[in-house]
């Protein structure tokens, strides 16, 4: 192991020690040992209610020249980015975040403030969430950085929101706007600037967390997924492990305003673009869905179908076939 | 997210569904949902004794060109690395393996036998260790062969056999034989012919999990670290969260043999060389350690000192300083 490791872990574990944050208190009860061990060792806080919870473990890379480029994401931005993958994932299974892992691979010639900005705006969102950093590995890169994030997280026994839940007949919804995301990507590509403020769901994407435990708690959800890879892909996936189809209509799907001045983005860009981290989530027919929930707005956009096909209503009717794309398409 | 990825996920679920092999009952148990939902829910076993399990989680990268060669290593051989990588770290906690995720990026170009044989014996061998592939997460490579082993385990609450336990005046052990998993890159790097059942511990090394439960059951050790490192690395970490030293003597390290014909490794190799996934374990003193453990040759070799140094007795009796230098020395 290079240099970096050392320096990166004491480091890491002095910003990880810093309490004060909001959710820092009760967090030592959740890891009896961390960074510096073998394993770290859990001990997950017991819920109030009846059972025992269970455990959600979720992983997701970020890996520089396809999730990110260093000359366009500064170091707090793949930082947060980074672990809101992680907390993405929990969020749709209507689950806590407890602790989060960092494996990192770092190029021998990155500067050490690279680490030290990437480590603060990480650590700094996870305690936001009241999520302990844990521990992890480190290794020297072949090329470029390589972040790879675990986020372990509970949930009531057998409360967890899958993607396979969704029946004919049930409401399909998103949350927030979509195509803020790629939208940012498709302006950098052009060539064009780009500021944070005017792309901030690209750049500080936040996790659903409240609206997904929301959703669990007051049991609307029947399935639900994040949409990472885009509306027309995450909807695909979650038609697929339902054994269902669904129609959505173009009209409905809200679109994210980005830009100066703000502007709606291309339909496009809201249905195959990736990278919103909102949710996606379908409701049996008859229950009531408020505007808001815990402070998010949701929109209806469309329905489940028995038939296994993916549909997109246009505003004269016409029904055309949805293709899950994802934001690769942009490139 | 380029094609493999569909491939790969299909072809895990597949592999890992398959069952017959010993270990695989129950372990259904252990998973209510898990590879292609946005998180794996995991329902951990509760142990017989009175008092909750504790977790283990522990990450470990394994990279093209860093940890691995494609032209020196098989599909099975990195399959079979990449997982007792996270493996070992359980060992060294005294715990049981339950769960893994493996985080993995790939070429575009990778052909797609060498996936389906690196699954292969990964989840060959997680079978065996009655260890559930249960997610993960994969995407494109910028560059070579990435992936990231995620561990999940359990230990009886309190009980975890941590890197900070050592005392002065513990003896020191270690399992096994070192230096064969440096010993087989010293001789690729010198361009001859490296048989694998002749590097056996290089190439398919085995988790030490039964000793270390064992060790734990007994409550032999007072503290444990695996040697992934070499020896005198992690000898450097141990003692460093144990706030301790040590004093090995050089005549006692159990060398390996290795080659064709068979002849013991230089000592140098045994020292600093990692890869061999040995357990080194500290024992207070007074207590009986059998020559072997759970059917493991374990090797006293020093002991724990007062003052924070590493020092190596060579047959004269002449004590040196011992560095950590670990297998990048032989680079």
């Amino acid at each position: 192991m290079p240099l970096p490791e050392k320096a990166l872990i004491a480091r890491v574990r002095r910003l990880a020690k810093t309490s004060g944050a909001p959710g820092a208190q009760g967090l030592a009860s959740a890891i009896s040992s961390g960074i510096g061990d073998d394993c770290a060792v859990l001990r997950l806080p017991s819920s109030k209610n009846a059972g025992d919870d269970e455990i959600l473990v979720t992983t997701d890379f970020s890996l520089e020249g396809i999730h990110f480029r260093r000359v366009w994401h500064s170091p707090e931005v793949v930082g947060h980015r980074c672990l809101t993958r992680g907390l993405s994932d929990v969020a749709a299974m209507g689950g806590t975040p407890v602790a989060a892992f960092l494996s990192l691979a770092l190029p021998r010639t990155l500067a050490q403030v690279w680490i030290e900005r990437f480590a603060k705006s990480l650590i700094g969102l996870a305690k936001r969430h009241g999520v302990v950093l844990a521990g992890g590995d480190t290794a020297e890169s072949p090329d470029g950085i390589l972040a790879d994030i675990i986020v372990v997280g509970t949930v009531p026994k057998g409360r967890a929101i899958l993607r396979s839940g969704a029946r004919p007949g049930d409401r399909i919804f998103v949350s927030g706007e979509l195509g803020c995301g790629v939208a940012a990507l498709v302006e950098k590509m052009r060539g064009r600037k780009v500021r944070e403020s005017d792309y901030l769901r690209h750049f500080y994407p936040e996790a659903r967390l409240e609206l997904g435990r929301a959703l669990r708690e007051q049991r609307l959800a029947s399935a639900m997924i994040d949409m990472s890879d885009g509306l027309s892909t995450d909807l695909g996936h979650l038609c697929e492990e339902s054994g269902v189809g669904a129609e959505i209509k173009a009209d409905s799907i809200p679109r994210a305003r980005v830009g100066r001045p703000a502007r709606e983005v291309a339909l496009d860009l809201a249905l195959h673009g990736g990278d919103d981290y909102e949710l996606l989530f379908t409701v049996r027919p008859g229950k009531h869905v408020p505007e808001k929930i815990a402070g998010v707005t949701v929109t209806e956009i469309g329905r489940i179908t028995r038939s296994r096909k993916l549909g997109l209503r246009d505003a004269t009717g016409f029904i055309r076939k949805l293709a899950p794309r994802g934001w690769e398409h942009f490139r």
